[in-house]
């Protein structure tokens, strides 16, 4: 390993997107050490590498941003590409080609990234100061003078996340050293005694814990503190420049530790509750650590879809009040979604709390998954739960009535999604000092240490999952698995015999002994198709009811139905649900059968609906489509 | 009578807002015939004339809004106060002050529109461009620079309605000159051979046809075609400084006689289709004038509130698709239903028929009216359904949950309020070939030429309404009145006697007799309260029922209800509804009693509910509200 940089030498670890240094109750693994070996997840990892990720070099390459960069490099003044926040798209897909390169070598993802890492270095001001936008446009007076609009300080986390990864998958170009020379600059700038000053859209919070957990610098940590700190007292309203919505949209407007529960621009707000929960973490902070707690509990009981999905309001990509959640004007963007994942999973690391996995697994099937068609190479931004027939002409992008996208000018979401299925692995399975936890479930194998399991199961659509043991090790260690909140009737056996572990729902189920190669868990998690009543407080899908099944939440789309039985008139009735596995459809899913009425007269036809799930909707031609089904009333 | 303008002497009649001169259907009585003499709205009008129009030269001021036009006067540069389109403010509240003036003498009122003219007028520029945002900000070559934001025409247009009402109503400082000069300024910029473009705010297509109305002038007919066929090209977006959402925003995606449904920013839309109407009436145009009552029906039909309200959406303060219709986040802009009553005003002028006169009733008692506090000194700009307890704080002045506010920095609902409830009475009656109609009820003094009629009731709390005549006419006439849609069983007598004419609701009851003075008519529209069920696609209102009585919309605040009875869980049953007039409650109003529950649980504690008609919410303490109540399940 090379000296990274002016800071002093580091030895990292190969480890994934988080790797505290400070005692959480759960630790990662070591990058690698959990593969996914088949099913779901690893064909979505399959397209991502095959189809995505090359997809995104087409796309940032065509808007420009690539060219951003030469000009910034050749100091000329001029005409700039995209959106502010451009150059923190290309470290976006920068980071996933670093995680997909652990996965696998690939002498393609390995061009891109010397190529375009060289660009960047290039780009870098002698000072460190790196944005193409305002490089290319402004004067070098201009710097930081829009922190509400420009992303500067973005951009910044974003590439100090890409050169992280680069470093902890042992595939690095230098780009770590871009990054701390951009991270030293604006240390230099912002902070106690310099200027004060936060970004309008936070994520360095993230990066800067991150960095200090590599580089072990107490500077990284200091300004990630900082910035965690000065938000949520107007600083940026101070600015003068803002043209948006006021404090609130910035996350501005309560310091975090005073949040009772998130609120403006969901993205930002997620970010921040993200990076104050390293921060947290690394400082050993439980009263901050418990604001955001209690921020997570208010967020998912009041301000979140049955899809896990964040954000009611499209004014200001925002949140809205509590239980304001519209299903037809649902906003839920795809990184919303991946933020919320990151968030949960640092809350998980922190407490060792189910319920945070749990909602990790609601979120990545059905609010990440869904912004991507099983193709790979179309988009959603947003995740409405309801599209009526009809979906009028919209000329904005986003607009779901659109379907999904090539791309957007805005392509946060599918840069997020590449990294976020590049590096799916690292959350999945987690350490502590009396063993091993397994959060989600799919074909994989784990290596660590001198353990190696190897876990098959034809998860989510069935909750069947075998354990086997390759190696034990010499000592007694604890196997928790766990036991989703929705998998009522779970049970356990270990080589064929009951364990008396409770397997209770909202739990991990802890089996402690010496494990010996050839043992065998066996996890069974029911999955019988249900029905999901909404909270009555949630006047938007009053009388209406969900399919689930195991960790899906299921949608009507007209595909599915016959002719005569239009989705705007379907009505469900409480009956049997019948789960029927299509091998064939839709890359293989199972459906769900429920009876049903199309429309709400005492007489109206009997028909049988038949439900998909949720993440694949509008891979076919694009129909109504919903997930909140109008209930016949008994 | 003045000669006002270089167009040629013209000899006003004493008229509205509105004053065909091609041959309509029916036609406005001329200004002050019809006098509102008594009842809830000649309270409304003292209020406006005694308390908000006074308040808005208070806030005007303290906007800045006449150091606009001295500095613009002064052809100094520098400070302008308040959005581009606050010259557009002081219009209204300067046509306010004219038919207010009509209404009564009053030498403040004068004296105010004397001064603020002359401030006008002075600041026009030689060549009768006027807008002070330009003027002092701005070298002249930015002149019309940025049409999609600007409000340069939109200014125009309201700067003509205001001096239209001058000459109209007699009481003339001579804005008319400097409006025709404005307007020859425009014509001379804008047209065939001349510079393509349309406001992003239409507005000017309503004065321009009004101002060809009371000039003759062919060219201002010419200029409002212009500007309305123009439109639906993407022309605004073609001028490459749009910083919206792009031409549905601004109407600007289709032309106005291909538009199926209104779409976009609801004001704007509006008011280009009240536009529009006048145009197809002035030029005979029937398709035209077919094109927009069919857009009309889709909008009543799949974008309206059950308030009359309009505009689903915060984002962009814009229509929903159809039946996108939530009731927290309603939109439901103040301005949007003044502009929903001009609009079908002139549609009801143009046919005759009866529905356009059942959504004015609507409008005005539940979009209108709710924008306004009883007091006359608090402000809606948004008009939600519904607002939970605990109505978390929000920075933006808009959000009802922050309660009546005493002004807003966009200050356009309070100045629209102001002139409609000023002009009021040309809204409630007409006259065809064959008779006068009888279109609002209320207490009213009508006359016309020889015919003198009394109206007395205590509409809208009493549906019986008693038409005395004073004065009949020597010829026989026909007496039409409307029954408006909700008035089953609806009857009248003429001196006592049945007259076997049908009083269908939904339609006209016509009587066609000669008139004697003594003459009695008694109309009796039954008002009994009664449950409205949503139609089965309104996806946010889905098992709720809707309290209405007569023309009135009601709501639950908590401030009714019993201490237990928290508005968020209570139910309503499908029992016996009763009236209860309460003279002393929120200036006397008549209270809606409804068997209830509180909380959905099968054993669920009953309650009496206790409805206030909508418009009257949020002149108490702010707690929860909502129109739409959740039905008991039986």
């Amino acid at each position: 390993m090379t000296d990274i940089a002016s800071g002093g030498p580091v030895a990292p670890r190969r480890s994934g997107p988080v790797d505290p240094t400070a005692s959480t109750t759960l630790r990662p693994l070591p990058l690698g050490a959990t593969a996914i070996t088949g099913g779901l997840w690893a064909e979505r990892q399959r397209v991502n590498r095959e189809v995505t990720i090359p997809l995104g070099a087409e796309k940032l390459e065509a808007a420009g941003s690539f060219e951003n960069f030469k000009a910034a490099a050749a100091g000329s003044k001029g005409e700039y590409h995209g959106p502010v926040y451009q150059d923190g798209e290309v470290y976006k897909w920068l980071e996933a080609l670093a995680w997909e390169q652990a996965r696998g070598e690939d002498p393609q993802l390995a061009a891109w990234q010397r190529e375009i890492t060289g660009l960047i270095r290039d780009a870098q001001d002698r000072d460190g100061y790196l944005n193409t936008f305002e490089q290319v446009t402004g004067p070098a007076a201009d710097r930081f003078r829009d922190l509400p609009f420009n992303h500067e300080i973005f951009n910044v986390g974003a590439l100090t996340q890409a050169a992280i990864a680069q470093v902890r998958t042992g595939h690095d170009d230098g780009l770590i050293t871009t990054a701390r020379r951009a991270v030293a600059q604006l240390g230099a700038t912002f902070g106690p005694g310099r200027r004060d000053g936060v970004c309008g859209h936070p994520l360095i919070e993230l990066a800067l814990t991150e960095l200090f957990r590599l580089t072990g610098d107490p500077d990284d940590l200091a300004l990630a503190r900082y910035f965690v700190e000065a938000r949520g007292h107007g600083v940026l309203a101070a600015q003068g420049t803002d043209r948006f919505a006021g404090s609130t949209y910035y996350s501005d407007r309560i310091p975090v530790r005073q949040t009772t529960a998130p609120e403006g621009h969901a993205v930002r707000a997620v970010y921040l509750a993200a990076g104050a929960t390293d921060l947290a973490a690394e400082t050993a902070d439980p009263s901050l650590l418990a604001a955001l707690q209690a921020q997570w509990q208010a967020m998912t009981g009041t301000k979140m879809y049955l899809t896990g999905g964040l954000g009611a309001r499209w004014e200001g990509e925002s949140f809205g009040d509590p239980f304001e959640l519209p299903t037809d004007r649902a906003y839920a963007e795809t990184c919303a979604a991946v933020a919320s994942v990151q968030w949960a999973w640092r809350l998980l690391l922190a407490t060792g709390e189910p319920r945070y996995a749990d909602l990790i697994e609601r979120t990545l099937y059905n609010a990440v998954l869904p912004g991507i068609s099983l193709s790979g190479d179309r988009f959603f931004y947003v995740n409405a739960l309801q599209l009526r027939a009809g979906h009028p002409e919209a000329e904005d992008e986003r607009v779901v009535s659109n379907g999904r996208r090539p791309w957007f000018g805005t392509s946060c979401c599918p840069t997020n999604a590449m990294r976020t299925l590049a590096s799916l692995s690292h959350y999945f399975t987690t350490s502590s000092a009396d063993g091993l936890q397994l959060h989600q479930y799919a074909p994989m194998r784990i290596r660590s240490g001198d353990l190696d399991l190897e876990v098959a199961t034809a998860y989510p659509w069935d909750g069947r999952v075998e354990i086997q043991v390759g190696s034990g090790g010499d000592a007694a260690w604890t196997l928790a698995l766990r036991i989703p909140a929705w998998a009522a009737g779970a049970n356990l056996l270990v080589n064929g015999q009951p364990t008396g572990v409770a397997a209770a729902p909202g739990s991990y189920a802890s089996l402690h002994r010496r494990w010996s190669p050839g043992d065998v868990v066996r996890l069974n998690l029911p999955m019988p198709p249900r029905l999901t009543r909404p909270d009555d407080r949630l006047d938007a899908v009053r009388g209406c009811v969900a399919v689930e099944r195991g960790p899906l939440v299921y949608c009507l789309e007209q595909a599915d139905q016959p002719p005569a039985a239009l989705v705007d008139s379907l009505r469900i009735e409480d009956g049997p649900l019948t789960a029927v596995p299509q091998p064939d459809l839709l890359g293989g899913v199972t459906v769900v059968e429920a009876p049903g009425r199309i429309g709400s007269s005492p007489d109206a036809a009997p028909v049988t609906l038949r439900a998909i799930p949720y993440f694949a909707w509008a891979n076919r031609d694009l129909g109504a489509m919903r997930v909140w089904i109008p209930a016949v009333v008994q």
